[in-house]
């Protein structure tokens, strides 16, 4: 079976070397900061690693087990039953997922190729519509692989200052970009004074997924309240797994570790387009410039779930479109590269083209 | 300061040497089961080896980032708002906190030397009281240091199988044992059909409390919810640390950790009764034969709150016994011997007998 569902690294573009090493040294280095509980808000060298990168104060920053765990937290103190949440459309289907499990009122707003329609934003908050929270996977977003512009980030924090909403910044891609140029994330354009986004981010895509280190950047008081939940659910999150990501972090091995994923997931996603452009002429996509994942839109009358189990019978899969949409959506699916070799990626395409020729 | 408040390791005996070397093997043995997302069962090398410690289907257990997280997820599981819920008079003060924060009708039953008044439970019962969950600690209780009888164990069990309740066997301390006999834990006296009690441990003291792994053993269709809602919360729990423990465990390295803790504690629960026999005998308790914590009680009309105070000006600090109480408890005090080393404890006990004479 060639899998392009799961958004996971393959084995190969994990530095593990780099991980025993940093293991070893956070052993050394710092025993009893190691191995004892610590506080929920993280692993305090790793917490003030983290607050430079985005030139905030630590107080605005707690380290969790895991981003999900982190946006758990964060619906926890945000979403009651009833509320009103925007979401891209397509969007991650776990937030989805989260947000319904809290009875949130769920606004999907069309997503472009350069992120999510503003036009479409703004028609809604016109309409009286008032979201306590907008949540935005601004780079190579998943399951899309979209961008969303630097015109649109200046325009979502305009909406958001003149209707009162939070930004949630999930970014867990930032730092997996192949091609193009960084843009500022909508945190660092927000300013100090204005408190209207909270970022969330991972070590998932850049350290490995089994570490579940990932961190909340938002205003100083909802990480307070966040701080609170968290010590009552699990006093401290992984010291020892915190202190080996600091120690990867701390030494430079993770701009390594981020170059050789980087250059392989550019190559993985050069193999896919070609692959599709030969064998499925008919998809219609746009590469990403970095992430995991590129949404595919076949022609219109496709029925995707017909596709996924043809596809499966031939010893390829991915995961139909509809997963991340809460209607609609029947002729698209998401093909996840980051867990696939470039060798493994023509047949794949090459076994997707034929199922969908036997429909 | 000398502080007998915490309930942790002091690091010289945590096996730190070992840890760096479980980690190293648990990278090189299994690089990818290490690195990569797992479910949120747990890994499965540790899920099978605590599986066959307990000499259950490894369908019962799920592996958890901490058993906080554990309880947490229990008692989302179990109890609504306005279930009736019996714990122990006095328990662990996080359980209170999670069982008030969750609505329980919390009924505490006096705790003796020999574990929780089983007569003041069926007498509770017979007064028309019907329990979702009964919270017990029977090892080294957390705060008594007191343990429960094996008689006692099998009269919970019937009166659980009478009234249709589950016992919660909360037993994180049941390896630090450093004298008397161990007993059969109640998931063992309750055999393969009878589903009466859910039974959680951790790693915490036989690794590590910065590690972060605890678990669950339950009811088949109990474990099958919780690992949805863990799914849901976290997608998977630290697979680094889980397989950092097992091999730890695997490899034998456990038996050497526990010795080690045990002998230490069981020197300095014998200081500590020396030292109070010496400078405070108006102290009244009972010698644990494992875990942490010494539950002391001093003559009646002692107002612990104002003896926290005059202990912390002299230099040492204790948990006040009526944080672990919903009332009462203001001549009691928790001592945590388990983080503190011998020659501390003597002048640690001299401050606090001399801030008792103070007062």
């Amino acid at each position: 079976m060639i899998s392009f569902a799961r958004g996971a690294p393959s084995l190969d573009i994990v530095d593990v070397e780099g991980l025993k090493q940093a293991a070893a040294d956070a052993f050394t280095s710092d025993p009893a900061g190691t191995t004892a509980y610590g506080t929920a808000i993280g692993y305090v060298p790793l917490r003030r690693w983290i607050a430079e990168q985005h030139g905030v104060d630590e107080a605005r920053v707690i380290v969790t087990n895991g981003s999900m765990q982190a946006d758990a937290f964060l619906f926890d103190a945000l979403v009651e039953p009833g509320d009103a949440v925007v979401v891209e459309k397509p969007t991650y289907d776990r937030t989805l997922l989260g947000l319904q499990h809290r009875g949130a009122e769920i606004h999907m707003v069309d997503l472009e190729p350069d992120g999510i329609s503003v036009d479409g934003l703004r028609a809604l908050l016109e309409s009286g519509v008032r979201p306590k929270l907008a949540h935005i996977i601004p780079n190579f977003q998943n399951p899309a692989g979209y961008t969303l512009s630097r015109e649109k980030r200046v325009a979502l924090l305009d909406l958001a200052r003149e209707h009162g909403f939070t930004i949630f910044e999930d970014d867990p891609y930032i730092e997996i970009r192949f091609s193009g140029h960084a843009l500022p994330t909508m945190l660092s354009l927000d300013g100090p004074e204005d408190e209207h986004v909270v970022y969330a981010s991972s070590f998932s895509k850049t350290v490995c997924p089994g570490i579940r280190v990932g961190y909340l950047v938002g205003p100083e008081d909802l990480i307070a309240r966040i701080t609170k939940a968290a010590t009552n659910t699990y006093i401290s999150p992984n010291m020892v797994a915190q202190s080996v990501v600091y120690q990867f972090c701390a030494t430079g091995r993770i701009t390594g570790a981020v170059e050789t994923v980087s250059r392989a997931l550019a190559e993985r996603v050069e193999a896919l387009t070609t692959a599709l452009g030969e064998h499925l002429p008919e998809a219609r996509f746009q590469a990403p410039e970095g992430g995991y994942f590129m949404w595919v839109e076949l022609p219109e009358g496709t029925d995707v779930h017909v596709l996924f189990d043809a596809a499966t019978e031939r010893g390829v899969t991915f995961v139909k479109g509809t997963d991340f949409l809460l209607e609609g959506g029947e002729n698209t699916l998401r093909l996840a590269y980051s867990g696939v070799t470039t060798d493994q990626i023509d047949e794949g395409v090459r076994r997707l083209a034929e199922a969908y020729r036997s429909l």
